[in-house]
Formats: structure tokens, C-alpha cells, sequence
């Protein structure tokens, strides 16, 4: 093994992506844990709450009534953060005093009629359907707004308000910072090594096998070489594909199909239902439709908070808001701890 | 008021410090709470714990005894994230997976011999004692490491492990990504106008009045123009000052009193003690004293959670770790609330 990959040695690695270093303290998760213990995610779920405003036929906040849906479900998103007609601010002259217009619209999307469920739970044509809404949602928005951004919060302790399988759909009329960066640093490798970035990083992670959770014959997910949150992975089409939805009738299937395996290893790794934020990234849209972005590859982060077990995560605080962030095991440790777990959900076990 | 400061429009803010951008939708405070609920800080800890590894004679976990300490104590963490000699990973050619050396070290260090004070409560005198040990730290340390980052990490809620009021420092040969940033960030600013950023941004602030919470004649906190927090708070001295450790001995007592009033006025918010994290950035040290770093100016950042309640805080999750940074109420609103607080204790009234 390479020295950065025993855990005794602390180090630092970069992250491409972001153009930031992370601090590697493998031998931290020696240190005995006295903090906060967070409560353990909520295992038991009624399939219908008749006061879930998420639920099928249920009333919203707003008055408005849901149908009585049994796919997928998108509506507006009743306290949205982005709204289509904010008006612009103004221009302060002064350098240290700068705001801009910020318009778009939120949309909330529930995976399934059912609250008890999750994606790894779901049958995989159920993951499909879900997968059809992201790609026609991406296209939809994405014929005005730069970006639109796909995330789920999953679990109380992700800010999660409510247990419905669901995510958020959110398209602004500005490309935020993460994606901005992101297209940056994308950007600058393709102009100096001719190819994309993470398409040469799913070719080489492939080879190495060392971080590799799960994969398929066109999906590949890894614990990233620079992962920051404990057991954080990066989900990668094999193909060139610049947004969700781009991806073939057969890709969707072959995603619905690792992100089963995915999703059940992390419920699998504390035998809770693992909390997470993920969110997908693909070549930004509306007037950046007509420009060349091929140096975008489409991918998904997965940003889950527990480090040790099922009630005790990683803070991302002090040193890290401040400073750097840092983590307390290998990325190789943490492939590793996943990659050997079954594929089969510890409740359907 | 300006069209950003009405609290109905969502708008972008500008981070000079950062160089990015924060969605304010301050209309989302409407929204109903259904999601986590915190536990509330722990109102009572008792005086000296005789198994509390920080407190006066007791033992630690690596068998050590501290000392009978009567003011502040500090000693090496025993589980430290940056230890001074771990190998260098050697250096892979590859772009996508770079490691590097991080050499450091990790200190501890008590406010106080007794565990039922914060420093709010502390008097002036036992805050100065606080503020001469860290300027002293940043001069002894600074002498080959080129950061010295010093972070109090408060509350349950914020990963602090230990309810002794306390803080740490870590050393690093390595500038971190946060201060590397701000770095840039001052530096442009200086070769474009001459001055250093944050000294102009005090003297704004300090006519436009709206976003200030406590001053006095040598200090300044305000609620930044770009907080991403909800309750965040810039503290700065009013003199071109780059590190703490340049602090005159008047200056010292000035921040000892200014930093009673701000954090009196955090925990009078919510009448709990107030979690947060804080830290200090200056100039580097190290190989750095010898240039020049006249675009910095030192400064404490404050990053609490909390946003509707003792026990309703703000997740930055989703949107935010994927997208970009959005807060719930404008920062002059926050500003309005903590302005007009008490300036005495809740639990000394
Ligand atoms: O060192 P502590 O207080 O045990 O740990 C806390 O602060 C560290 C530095 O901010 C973080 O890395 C940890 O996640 C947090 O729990
Ligand atoms: O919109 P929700 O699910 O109520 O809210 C959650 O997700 C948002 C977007 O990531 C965050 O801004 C909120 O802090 C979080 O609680």
C-alpha cells in the first residue's frame, strides 16, 4: 500500500473538484467519542399519515390537495427559497456592499405514495420513475434556468422535516458557488489534459480498485480519493454524459440499479436507515445550453454525516468552518468497511 | 431601507472575504418547524467534576495529571488531529491524486479552573488572562508554523465533547484552505484600493450603524453583510492590527469587555448558553513574518446554529452543501434582534 493509505499517518489531499485540500487524521478514530449523541433515525414509519401534507389525497399548508398519486409526485414548494419574481436590489457601488437579483423556483418531488419506504427499498422500476422525473424536471427548467439543482435530505438529523421519501428540485437564475466551482476546475483540467476530468478519475479508480464501492458495466461508485464526510462517495456515469438527462433508457436502468446497491450497503453499514445529503451535478443549462461543456462528466455526491455508528456523526465544525476540513478515517478504510457489506437490505434480510 | 434589507425579498450577497455569494430568502422564516429538535444546552454543570479530564488534578486520558490550575491551563490534545512528525506521503504524478505532508500540533487549553463558567460569565480580568495566553500561543507557535488556528467549539450541539469552558489551537505547516482564501481575498483587495479591506469594511459599518451589535472605541462587532449564519458575527478592532498578538495591553482589556457584551447578548437571545464555533484569523506566521501583510486585518469570526429557538437550529445541508449557502431572516434583522438585548446575563439578573 501506499503510505497515504495507512491509517497512521496523518496528510493531506486534494480535491480537483473543489481546488481544496483535506486533512486526513486516520488514527483520530482512536480517540474515545463523550459528544453529543444524536437520536437514532426514526424505524418505524405509518405507509399513510393522514396529517403528512406529503401523503397522497392529504392537504397541503396552502389548502392545496394532493392527488391521489401513485408514482411520483411533483408540486411547488410552499415556503420557497427561490421564488420567479423577486425584484433586483439594486447595485451598491461599493465593493464591500454587493448584491444581485436572485430568481428561480422550488419544487418538491415525493419518490413514492408510500412513507414507508426508501430508494433502496423501492422496486427498481419505482428507482426508474424517479430517475425519468429528475432527467424531464433537468429539461424542463433547464430550458431558462442555469442551473438546476436535484438534492434529497435524508433523515431528521440532515434537516429532513418530514419522513416521506422525497427530494427537492431547485432552479435559480445564477449558477451558485459549488457548481461555479466546480465548472471551473472541470474546466481548466479538460484545456490541459484533452479529456474530462472525472471521466479520467472513473477510468483510474476502476483500475485501482482500492475506493471502489460498487459498480457496473456503465455506473461506478467511489469513496473518493479527497472525501471529506466519513463515508461520503461519488456516483459516475462510465460514458461521457453531460446532464441526467442525456443518460439512455438502459443507463437510467443501470443507475435505478447501483443506487440500490449503493443505498443498501449504507443502511446497511449502522443497520439504520442512513442519513445523507446527495445531490446531482451536470453541465449547467438554460444560455449555457449553446455553449461547448465538455468538459462537464454528470455525477452525484453523497454526503453522509455518521462516522461511528447510528447516533454518533462527524461535526464539521471549528477547525473545519474555520480552518480545513478533516477527517478521521482512510477513504480506503471507509471503501473498504462499505465494499464488504451484503447487498442485501438488512430488513427484507 | 435599501430593497435588500426588506426582509420579503430573496437577493444575493457577496462574501469579499470568500469571494462567493449567499442566497438570503428571508421570507423562509415563515415556514412551519416539523424537522429535528435539539436538545436544549445543559443549563447545570456542576462546579469541579472529579471525572471531567479537563478540571483542576484530575487525571487525563493518557494518565497525565493536570495541575491544581487557578487561571487558564493549557496542555497537547491527547488525541491530536496534527502530530509534528508523520511521514510525507511521497508525491504521485498524477493530477487527480495528490497527497502532500501535514505536520502540527494540537493544544488544549481551559478558560477557567471551574466548569460552571462560560466566558460571559468570567470577569474581565479572567478574559484578559484568555486573550494573553492566545497571543502568546499565536507568538510561540508562530515561530515555525506558518497557522496557528485558534477555535472554541461550545455546546453539544456544535461537537464539543466537554462542557469545561475551553477552546483549542492547532499549528499546522500547512496554510489551511479557509485562511489561504481570505488571504487572496485581502491581498486583491489591498493592491486594488489601498487599504485593507476589513479596516474599510469597519469604518462603513460603523456610519451605516444597521448591522452593528455591540462597539466601543477600540472594537466592533457586526453581523456581516454576507453572514451565512443565522446569528454570525464579525468582531474586529478598529486600528490596523494584524495579529493578536499585536494587541496593546488597553486593546486586550477592550476585547475582553467587547466579547462579554456580544456573547452576554448571545445567550440572552434564547436565555440558554449559546452554542457556537469561533475562531481567530490574522496574518500567517512562520516563513510569513517576514513578508508583508499589511492587506490583513485580524478578526474572529462567530458561527452559531441556533435560528428560531433554543432548540431549532439551522441545517446547512442539501442546497447548501451542494449548491451555495442560504439563510432565513437578512443579516440587519439579526442584527435589530441582538442590538436590542440586554447587555446583562440572564442568569446574573
Ligand atoms: O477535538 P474535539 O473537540 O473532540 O472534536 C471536535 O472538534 C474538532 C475540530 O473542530 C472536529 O474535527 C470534531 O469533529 C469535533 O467533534
Ligand atoms: O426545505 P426543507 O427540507 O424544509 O429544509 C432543509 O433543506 C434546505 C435546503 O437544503 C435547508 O436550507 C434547510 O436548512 C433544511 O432544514
Amino acid at each position: 500500500a501506499r503510505l497515504e493509505s495507512l491509517p497512521e499517518h496523518q496528510h493531506l489531499r486534494y480535491n480537483p473538484l473543489r481546488d481544496s485540500w483535506v486533512l486526513v487524521s486516520a488514527h483520530r478514530m482512536k480517540r474515545p467519542w463523550a459528544g453529543q449523541v444524536e437520536r437514532p433515525p426514526e424505524e418505524h414509519i405509518p405507509r399513510y399519515d393522514p396529517n403528512n401534507p406529503l401523503c397522497p389525497g392529504n392537504k397541503r399548508a396552502n389548502g392545496k390537495g394532493n392527488p391521489d398519486y401513485d408514482s411520483t409526485f411533483v408540486f411547488e414548494n410552499d415556503f420557497p427559497a427561490l421564488q420567479p419574481d423577486a425584484p433586483d436590489p439594486g447595485s451598491d457601488q461599493d465593493p464591500l456592499f454587493q448584491s444581485k437579483a436572485a430568481r428561480g423556483v422550488c419544487k418538491v418531488m415525493c419518490f413514492h405514495p408510500w412513507s414507508d419506504v426508501t430508494l433502496p427499498l423501492m422496486k427498481k422500476e419505482e428507482v426508474v420513475n424517479v430517475i425519468d422525473k429528475w432527467a424531464e424536471l433537468v429539461e424542463e427548467l433547464g430550458t431558462i434556468y442555469p442551473w438546476v439543482q436535484i438534492f434529497e435530505n435524508k433523515g431528521a438529523m440532515m434537516g429532513c422535516s418530514n419522513p416521506h421519501p422525497h427530494c427537492q428540485v431547485w432552479a435559480s437564475n445564477f449558477l451558485p458557488n459549488e457548481p461555479a466551482l466546480s465548472d471551473r476546475c472541470q474546466r481548466a483540467y479538460y484545456e490541459k489534459h484533452g479529456e474530462p476530468m472525472l471521466l479520467q478519475y472513473a477510468k483510474r479508480e476502476a483500475e485501482k480498485k482500492e475506493r471502489v464501492v460498487v459498480e457496473s458495466s456503465d455506473w461506478l461508485a467511489v469513496v473518493p480519493y479527497w472525501a471529506t464526510w466519513p463515508y461520503q462517495t461519488l456516483l459516475l456515469p462510465r460514458r461521457h454524459v453531460l446532464r441526467i438527462s442525456d443518460l439512455t433508457t438502459e443507463e437510467r436502468e443501470g443507475l435505478a440499479a447501483i443506487m440500490k446497491r449503493l443505498l443498501t450497503k449504507y443502511d446497511n453499514l449502522f443497520e439504520v436507515s442512513f442519513p445523507y445529503s446527495m445531490g446531482w451535478h451536470g453541465a449547467p443549462t438554460g444560455p449555457y445550453l449553446k455553449e461547448d461543456n465538455s468538459h462537464w462528466q454528470l455525477h452525484a455526491h453523497y454526503y453522509p454525516p455518521l462516522l461511528r455508528s447510528a447516533t454518533v456523526k462527524k461535526f464539521m465544525v471549528g477547525y473545519e468552518m474555520l480552518a480545513q476540513e478533516q477527517r478521521d478515517l482512510t477513504p480506503e478504510q471507509a471503501a473498504e468497511k462499505l465494499r464488504n457489506l451484503p447487498e442485501e437490505h438488512y430488513k427484507t434480510r
